[in-house]
């Protein structure tokens, strides 16, 4: 088969409560599945070791409302006095050279990704094994009051109760097998039939 | 996760011209999925070496009449003097246990079960690499005539023009590559998110 350049990349968006594990998922699956990283833009401080254009692009509320005003921005919310986001010139770019892009993002987000480009999205939800396990995981995050814990874990079951908005899930108990899970996803989602363009079989009636 | 036992089981519908390689790829496909082969009827007699309830339950044309008229088969074609089609018990027993099912048949029999079994058929088409080498299958596999070769690459190109009604497709080049392909899409397919219901969010919400 040729490439099938005439046919754009899909979106995928990881999303899952914070203590389900999306981000050690995604980057474990960067060594194995040939794929482009979205990075989010943020207006909040770079925590200690975070790289600017790496974990986030690090921008002020000024750049990042002219962004918006530009229509620069394929999805963003504001959380407390921040802005997340993501921008579109790189995402569109690389799905229009028929790259995949993988992009973690929070679930209000990727439901507007998926409304936005609803035949290239491909949403899939991080699960931790169980509420347990991800009360826990957020107790190691950090030194977090147990204020603090029970609102993140109040938030993870919010999150959690918009999966069926989501087309896959992944359950993160092992890692090896999350990621072999989402690699799955990926190359099954690479392997649809086309449904607006029947680029196989013309190739096919080329050779006739 | 516990086991979706309140969900059936899918019926993934492998199909694709003579010479594709699709009876192959099941095979190797079986080494390491776990996954239930649906075994279809036929009225023709059995070929040296294949043994009945294995390669085909091989019935007379009367017991063949008698399950379609008792609606007992799931899909059936005439092909010439020979019936071939699927036997719907096992298949029904083991989807409604939660286990999923191969079935390799042809097009026309996968389409029949698309639309009797939307909600649980995924449909797989296995495509040979290109036209050429699909030729030279054919001519392969036995001391057919010229004529015989040119109807059996005709009816394989009609198979391929109805692609279009497939979910996947799966390019039998390299065989490993072909298997591991569809090993993808069923890893894939078990884990959507179900559309009816959501016992994940359930058996979360057990937990709260």
């Amino acid at each position: 088969m040729g490439k099938s350049s005439h046919n754009d990349g899909r979106l995928f968006v990881i999303s899952g409560p914070s203590g389900a594990g999306k981000g050690t998922i995604c980057k474990k699956l960067l060594e194995s599945v040939d794929i482009s990283i979205s990075t989010s833009m943020t207006t909040r401080a770079p925590r200690p070791g975070e790289i600017d254009g790496k974990d986030y692009y690090f921008v002020t509320v000024d750049e990042f409302e002219e962004k918006i005003a530009n229509g620069g921005m394929l999805e963003y919310a504001r959380v407390f006095d921040n802005i997340y986001g993501t921008p579109k010139d790189m995402v569109i770019k690389q799905l229009e050279r028929g790259r995949d892009v993988i992009l973690e993002i929070d679930v209000q987000g990727g439901l507007q990704i998926k409304k936005k480009m609803p035949e290239q999205a491909v949403l899939v939800f991080v699960l931790p094994p169980d509420l347990t396990t991800l009360r826990q995981r957020i107790i190691d995050r950090g030194t977090e009051t147990e204020e603090v814990i029970d609102k993140r874990f109040n938030e993870a079951i919010n999150e959690i109760k918009l999966i069926g908005e989501y087309d896959y899930y992944v359950v993160n108990d092992e890692l090896d097998d999350a990621v072999y899970d989402l690699k799955a996803i990926i190359m099954a989602e690479r392997r649809r039939v086309p449904n607006k363009i029947m680029p196989i079989v013309r190739e096919y009636e080329k050779e006739i």
